[in-house]
């Protein structure tokens, strides 16, 4: 018999005659000299480009937990997630996202030995239709979801072949990291390389519905609360917040670069009267850090927000905020979570309400006892703030608190200063399991302070002048913050790598794919 | 009396001393020797530095259609929108958005004459307070909204003044374009250099509501229908199609573009079993266009979809989560329409179900049966599109509909061939009045067919070789679109130009604010 020869033939793009496209179905030849009582029954599809409008009735394997599938004939378009050879049978198990459907083929009166070999040699990750019968499983079928049926094959086609050599194999890229055994895994570098695979495992799938979850959580909570959403430009004339680290680019004859934030557009927002605005859309750092939570291209929820009297009024809306994304991620996600935990473990995520409120000079204090040695008004490092919110998880139970009134020196030329202590400021950080997620001020409202304090920081009031014009013709108090949705999912999902919630993620060594 | 001394005392940074920031007000002088009687009663605030979390209830100025608040006592924090004095009285109008509040201050036991000159000399724009009792009005108040109340004032303080010169004024800016009179008019360029004074207009403020409602629609539509938001990076390895007028720059050590799509990407993640996925996020295009409907940068509303049969069953969805868009819009947003059309004259936009989809060769005949000169194959121009647009609104009566089959020679490498006319392909354009609002076709799925059609053309395979890779082990017939956002709600509202419709449009003369 040979070797298993995996079935690889290339679709022929038809080039538009008149073929009779009703005849759906290449036959395949296996060396099978004998006539084959499955003729028609199995085989390579042409290459698919729509060629006729009718088609079978397609089931997806997730409604077949319905039982009112048994007994019934069905057809299933999935990918061969394995098959094995025994004997007269052969066992393919097809996968869509996390279901795991176990199909049988057992030679027969329709079913030749050729179509049994065909079916044995088709690549595992193909794209296969499976026509069958679905029966009750004897017993629990091992690894599959659903694991009380099988479908019972009595037609297979191949739709989109695979390469027979794959990248890494699915199994070994779902196993958890930390299990003590000697089985293979994928190191991070290979699964981005190859991410079209990658994001096949149902770990991978279940990590961005999660983000998704956030993202929706996130508008529905604004949408709710008189929140407009906007659109702000990244190409910008200048820096976004007259700062280093941006890339820079040639815009027809002009000098561009790409948005650090959208800062001065929300603000603009605000100034231009729109209340309460937020904005959805990528973030460009080039700052050459390799850690596990940065990135040069993220996606940010940035939100700003004109306030009566008190800055306070927008950090408890955007703390009510938070709450309302992980109670929902919690209570509409809690089998995607599952799904993740199973691969990379974590501790649940807790938070308490009402939401911790620090002062900096707390947390200061709380490091102090314990140990670290820190000054008044340094800013904090991140193994500092990783210690900090450790400390705040023993003594509050909570991975979710704010830091407010940072030191004025440390925050950005248009962070509002304390009216009572020239040394602090209107600004606060919010922290999920001890790394910030979000930073945020009231913000200088003022034209002419907002230049004196520009110019503090050494900025070249210049490059800055249509930011601070913007706020010469009356604008209300107002404050916001730019949330990193992926640091968001990483931390709620306690994950140890921003990489694993960014789909194609964008650091200073990657670029591609 | 002399003229009017507008306010615009520069507001004093507190720099954090223990000032008593209870004593909120500072007293104006102006030039008023005798004791004042409404000493307190008004003044400008010190800098809004978030002093206190103690503060008036506010009521906004929508809040006040109820009749409950009459002969109540509010304080309203608002624009000041224009005031008169007159006498003994003082008329201010409030502005919030589309909403205008007339107020009157009248001298009397507590309103002195100095108070009466200071409201008067505030200058239009400023955020104020105004403290006061609703009044039902004895007739209906001109030009405001809600027209059937007033608030006689018994406070004012100035939150933050505007400069009295303004680079235009709101009530130029409102004017409809069309109305004959010799009345001052604002032009798109003094509006987009002053943009956070020109959204303050309630036309504009409708706009991005039913811009907001476009996405909100859209969004809705999808996750309903089984869709997962993704997010794709901007910064790319390559040219994102394969082809020019991409933006360049220095990625670290090397060399990188924006992307002009996120195809690739939702592409990728349809090889990675996503089945059905949305994207919303800027798009770059460094077309040196200079037209009403291009810009350089804009947002895409991007799906692709893993259909089964035949790539109709996307259009038709897609066809379907737009009539679900428009119905949405005018459901929700006929106040903003009709808003938008006071200045903006159209006609409503009309569309028929099912969807009027047309074959590319059936518009040809339409056009040259209309006397317009075209070839069968070629591509259509801006004024053909716009005919034919015409063409198809007189004989189906509808603004919305589909061109179907396009000829192959004139898509992108990565479009399927029809498999019966080898000239033609699965692809697709929507339009809107005659617009091109999306683009989209059923994609080649398979690496080496790809790679063939990438050669002829003329496209460097090397350059796109980890997207050819992406389908080497196997992928799902896929179908999908990409959507400009700003076109689509520009169309639907019927306006003449793109840069109305966003907040800072980005071409190739325009890089600021």
């Amino acid at each position: 018999m040979g070797g298993k020869k995996r079935v690889q033939k290339k679709p022929q793009a038809q080039s538009g005659d008149a073929e009779k496209v009703t005849e759906r179905v290449e036959e395949m030849k296996i060396g099978d000299s004998e006539p084959d009582c499955s003729k028609g029954l199995y085989g390579v599809c042409p290459f698919h480009q729509s060629q006729s409008k009718e088609g079978p009735e397609y089931t997806e394997i997730y409604d077949l937990f319905d039982s009112k599938y048994v007994d019934k004939e069905v057809c299933v378009r999935a990918r061969l997630h394995r098959s094995r050879a025994k004997g007269k049978l052969c066992f393919v198990v097809l996968r869509d996202r996390q279901y795991l459907l176990q199909c049988v083929l057992s030679t027969g009166e329709h079913v030749s030995k050729a179509m049994l070999k065909f079916v044995g040699s088709i690549s595992k990750e193909s794209i296969i239709d499976v026509y069958g019968v679905i029966k009750s499983a004897p017993a629990a079928v091992e690894g599959c979801f659903p694991d009380n049926i099988e479908l019972h094959i009595s037609k297979v086609f191949v739709i989109s072949a695979s390469s027979p050599v794959l990248p890494f194999q699915i199994e070994d890229a779902v196993r958890p990291d930390d299990d003590e055994d000697n089985l293979s895994r994928v190191n991070q570098d290979t699964r981005l390389d190859n991410r079209f695979i990658d994001l096949r495992t149902p770990t991978n799938y279940a990590i961005y519905r999660v983000e998704h979850g956030v993202v929706h959580l996130f508008m529905e909570y604004l949408d709710n609360h008189g929140f407009i959403m906007i659109h702000t430009p990244k190409i910008i004339g200048g820096a976004s917040e007259g700062g280093a680290n941006v890339f820079k680019f040639k815009y027809f004859n002009m000098d561009a670069c790409l948005a650090q934030s959208p800062q001065l557009y929300k603000q603009m927002a605000i100034a231009s009267d729109f209340g309460r605005v937020y904005t959805i859309g990528a973030v460009f750092r080039a700052e050459d850090s390799n850690t596990h939570r940065h990135m040069c291209e993220f996606v940010g929820l940035d939100l700003e927000v004109a306030f009566k009297t008190h800055y306070h009024e927008v950090v408890d809306l955007i703390a009510d905020m938070f709450v309302n994304i992980f109670k929902g991620l919690q209570r509409d996600y809690a089998v995607e979570i599952e799904t993740i935990n199973k691969q990379y473990k974590a501790e649940p995520f807790r938070f308490i309400e009402p939401t911790l409120k620090l002062e900096f000079a707390e947390g200061i204090k709380m490091l102090r006892e314990a140990g670290w040695e820190v000054g008044d008004y340094d800013d904090l490092s991140t193994p500092a703030e990783k210690f900090l919110g450790k400390l705040v998880k023993e003594k509050y139970g909570t991975d979710f608190y704010i830091l407010d009134k940072f030191p004025l020196a440390i925050r950005p030329f248009y962070t509002m200063p304390d009216p009572h202590n020239k040394v602090v400021s209107n600004s606060y950080d919010f922290f999920m399991r001890g790394e910030e997620i979000m930073s945020g001020a009231q913000r200088i409202h003022d034209p002419d302070f907002l230049t004196e304090r520009a110019k503090a920081h050494d900025i070249d009031v210049k490059t800055i002048q249509s930011y601070i014009d913007s706020f010469r013709y009356g604008c209300s108090p107002h404050a916001g913050g730019g949330i990193g949705l992926e640091r968001v999912t990483m931390l709620f999902l306690g994950l140890d790598n921003v990489r694993k919630v960014s789909m194609f993620p964008r650091d200073p060594k990657r670029i591609s794919p």
